[in-house]
């Protein structure tokens, strides 16, 4: 693979408590004061300061499945809204971008793409949509549902989901508003279009009451982990986040997502694909693992077991913590995120031969870089350089020092060595990902000769 | 009705391109930009100089049922949804209540319980949600139906809706989150709930995954037009928007309210009733209207009687624009707003010998103040004092000129008067409003002895 050089694409993912289960109990961390809108809007300025590409809100439609007693125990048992919690972050920053986390099996198309073409709107086209499809039967509990459709159902309806959202997107062309005030004329209702839509899933009869947004469509982000999630990301996906625990799987998966696409007609360009990192950073390596020992002491046995339990879906009881891990049978049933999580995690497991203590301790995120700031910028490089990601998406494990330490320590090396940009090119997302606007489909049909 | 002091309830409801029709196409008017984000965020904050009590935001889940022909003519066609808006001035603002507009019928409880809530931790508890059921085919066309469900149905899903997200909101107790990072308890499992709800029209889990709103619960806000909305708003309501053409109907309407507040045991002050005004302010009264008339001959008659057909349900091609308005028969499906709307004209058209053309010109808001500042402040005073509304709902006719006149002219002399507050008496809306905190349903169940 031949290597390539300039920026690198950059994505931080907050969680209100900090990726890592114990990190909200470190003296100094916000971690405990979850719902916070202030927190956000600080860390997402200092990743603007920093010329990020985005700030990435995640969001389950579930306080977590863990047991009362043990949830109790973690900072996962409430956060913000992330739809609101955008427009909030793009009222106070002006060039980085943000992207929502939004499922499109327990909301209605017209709802979704009137809240994202409005935060599109709102921060002048700085957003992107994470579109998920929710993976678990509690989360369907709080929809009238009492187990979470299968996953074929809820990719079908995914894409369909999608075509009527961009369907909507388009119903202004972009030259459709005239704004004369002169005649009168607001906008030319020949360039104004009604949707029509009737799916197996939906009917939807349009138009959208919204101007086109900014970017044309805002830009689709996706995980992409399980078979569907990865064929809907080839076909769909414009920004990726993946989850591979070696470097040689994480050229694997990009491999495959960019032949994917290829095979579903679009140029591989066109998607981005972003490693999962969680770093905890030091001066020194050293002082990096002194920070996550000091995270991990504040986790215990309980609790942890509880989160690999909840991701693996099975109970782990039976297997002493102080044994090394065996070969487990995971669950048919399991896949998308949790599989990818498991996965990893086996993987890691077999490869480093870990303890059950160890392994179950370990759910505090993936590739997690106890590293000096120089190693963690080299190992960033050689992912980068090879052909194992176009970019990198850091689950910050504690808040917000995972935010600061990475930005006075890891950027001003990154950005010696050209890995990240000096500033933004552009003010699209768009623009920054280097990702062309999509032409209006009235447009196109309209160009075309009849 | 003895007279009463102190200051009244100011709401500015701001619609992109002003209530006036023909407003956007006055020379400085920023009505064109209907899609701009900071048009919003200068008038909410010129509102919150003022110390306004609310920033109002109206939605509706379509462009605007007129053909597209005169919709074109018209800034309708278009807006930013809500709730993200209300997040982004959230974050702008520090003091002013911010209320949203959400429809019960077309959403689910979990998803709005999430928004309304997180919007009122991002303000700081100054949220109000103003719930309304929809009530147009074409808005039900963008959801799978091809005709809206009856008014009855759609309160009884109302009501069910609203106690789903009241019970979410009580997840939990106040004091049940702890933060303690020296023991790794974050919250009392013991006072975090459950909702188990199952019920004709929802059937939710919960629990919501949201610590308990900064209000407890955002301030309920409803309009209460038809029979089975002023009996959903008596029941509910907290901050009320009333349509009527004099101030004797204002004070029937009122009594109304407040008697059927009583009737379902509710203490009459903890309903706000505002009154509907259009103002159209001068230094002198000729300027005002001369103001007035400036926006009437932007209007055209196809897009004035286009508005009127709106509202009325029929056509009204009939009806020579040039005779006085005869005694019209309203279809038998009008209810709710546009019933208002109809009666409040139809009144008017009697009450002052209106021609047709001066009535289908007339659909641009209600009690449209041609004034001097010094008669408006009269105006509001007396209907305030006699018992006609505990405040107003400013409907910004043009903008932003409409919101600066009325600061600049109007609100010094209601300040000299005592009729609007010098500064903010709490950090939420309820303690603005002098609304009491609700007690979490599970706080109270505790507190009684078993």
């Amino acid at each position: 693979m031949a290597q390539r050089k300039g920026p690198a694409v950059w994505a931080a993912f907050l969680w209100p408590g900090g990726h890592h289960h114990g990190a909200w109990r470190l003296p100094g961390s916000t971690g405990d004061d979850i719902m916070s809108f202030d927190n956000y809007r600080r860390m997402a300025l200092d990743c603007e300061r920093a010329k990020f590409d985005v700030v990435f809100l995640g969001d389950r439609l579930d306080a977590w499945p863990l047991p009362d007693e043990y949830l109790a125990r973690t900072a996962r048992g409430a956060r913000l809204e992330t739809i609101t919690l955008t427009a909030a972050l793009a009222a106070v920053t002006s060039r980085i971008g943000l992207v929502a986390t939004a499922s499109t099996t327990f909301s209605e198309p017209f709802n979704l793409a009137r809240q994202i073409g409005s935060l599109d709107h709102i921060s002048g086209g700085r957003i992107g949509w994470n579109v998920v499809t929710s993976y678990t039967d509690d989360q369907a509990q709080n929809y009238g549902l009492d187990h979470i459709p299968p996953r074929p159902a809820r990719y079908a309806r995914a894409q369909e989901f999608l075509d009527v959202v961009k369907g909507l997107w388009d119903t202004y062309e972009d030259d459709a508003v005239l704004r004369d005030k002169e005649t009168g004329q607001f906008f030319d209702a020949d360039r104004f279009h009604k949707l029509g839509h009737e799916g197996s899933h939906f009917k939807v009869a349009g138009p959208l009451n919204m101007e086109r947004p900014p970017q044309g469509h805002p830009v689709i982000c996706q995980a992409g982990a399980s078979k569907d999630g990865i064929a809907f990301a080839a076909r769909n996906g414009e920004l990726l986040f993946s989850i591979n625990s070696s470097i040689e799987r994480a050229r694997d998966y990009y491999q495959a997502i960019k032949t994917g696409a290829a095979d579903a007609g679009r140029d591989p360009d066109d998607i981005k694909v972003l490693a999962s990192i969680n770093p905890v950073i030091g001066r020194t390596q050293d002082e990096a693992e002194e920070k996550y020992q000091q995270m991990q002491r504040l986790l215990d046995d309980d609790v942890s077991r509880t989160f690999a339990e909840m991701y693996f879906g099975m109970d782990l009881s039976g297997y002493p913590l102080d044994e090394l891990v065996p070969e487990i049978e995971l669950p048919d049933a399991s896949h998308g995120m949790p599989r990818a999580h498991q996965e990893y995690m086996l993987n890691k497991a077999r490869d480093e031969k870990l303890t059950m203590r160890q392994l179950v301790y370990g759910f505090n995120g993936t590739n997690i870089y106890p590293k000096s700031a120089e190693a963690a910028a080299d190992e960033f490089q050689e992912w980068y350089e090879t052909g194992a990601a176009d970019g990198f998406i850091l689950q910050i494990s504690h808040v917000p020092e995972g935010v600061t330490d990475f930005v006075e320590l890891v950027v001003p090396i990154l950005r010696r060595r050209g890995l990240i940009r000096e500033d933004y090119v552009g003010t699209t997302l768009r623009e920054n990902l280097g990702l062309a606007r999509p032409v209006n489909r009235h447009t196109t049909a309209r160009s075309v000769p009849a």
